[in-house]
């Protein structure tokens, strides 16, 4: 699949981070689509499905998403936090990480649910704006947490 | 929250199993809207983010996550299991495990996408023909597990 998997052949969004097993990126087109505090955590190589990791690399891929998490509702303070590992268009594992708002187009429903109202861009660039400090939040706390 | 959210209150589904920390249940109106092979790993107490469990609870939730995913995979050799848990209506931590179909009337879009096709009655009855063996095998495999 490597050579034709887009998460084999890029970075599958902005990078953030980078470790041997996994990196993390922000998914600049659902900022487009209105969803800036949407981030990936993608397993670096091409594995389908969760249950084909070992168990210590799933525990690593969690933390990990777990650290996302919890730098997303640290830095945006958000309605809730989404997790979704999909994959049904490019079978190559990755969790979506995404904060969710009140003011966002879907809330509640999910993101890919038909939108719910107008996008708010004041907001969304409220959010947009702190992308470099979740980015160096981020990389700070992933080293922290030893997931290389 | 217990008293008016429904996961505190009732099961969220078909009881499947029960521990100590979680429940596993089969999503009956998941079924009857075309996915049968919608499954949820619920955490027991009123819990509404991932990141809010300590690191050996999301380890052990995860564990019974990849449990039901490979249950799934063995039992109906899906084109692709989509995780989520996004709880944006119900903040209650619960995991959906879904198996996906390229048959399936949303495929391979998300099941909250708009439809891409009809439904094919025949394929999902022949799903919903397993439930009870898959849910005797997660019994099995969730009690062999050690995840109470």
């Amino acid at each position: 699949m490597a050579s034709t998997c887009p998460l084999c052949s890029g970075d599958g969004g902005t990078l953030v981070w980078r470790g041997r097993l996994m990196r993390v990126v922000h998914a600049g087109e659902e900022a487009d689509r209105g969803f800036p505090g949407f981030y990936r955590v993608i397993w670096n190589t091409h594995v389908a499905e969760f249950s084909d990791l070992a168990g210590t690399e799933r525990e690593r891929c969690m933390a990990a998403v777990a650290v996302v998490e919890q730098v997303l509702r640290e830095q945006l303070q958000p309605a809730k936090i989404n997790l979704a590992a999909l994959g049904n268009m490019v079978p190559h594992l990755h969790w979506h990480v995404i904060a969710r708002f009140g003011w966002d187009s879907h809330f509640p429903a999910p993101v890919w649910a038909p939108a719910q109202r107008e996008r708010d861009l004041v907001q969304e660039a409220a959010v947009q704006g702190r992308s470099e400090a979740i980015a160096q939040l981020l990389r700070e706390r992933l080293a922290q947490a030893g997931l290389d």
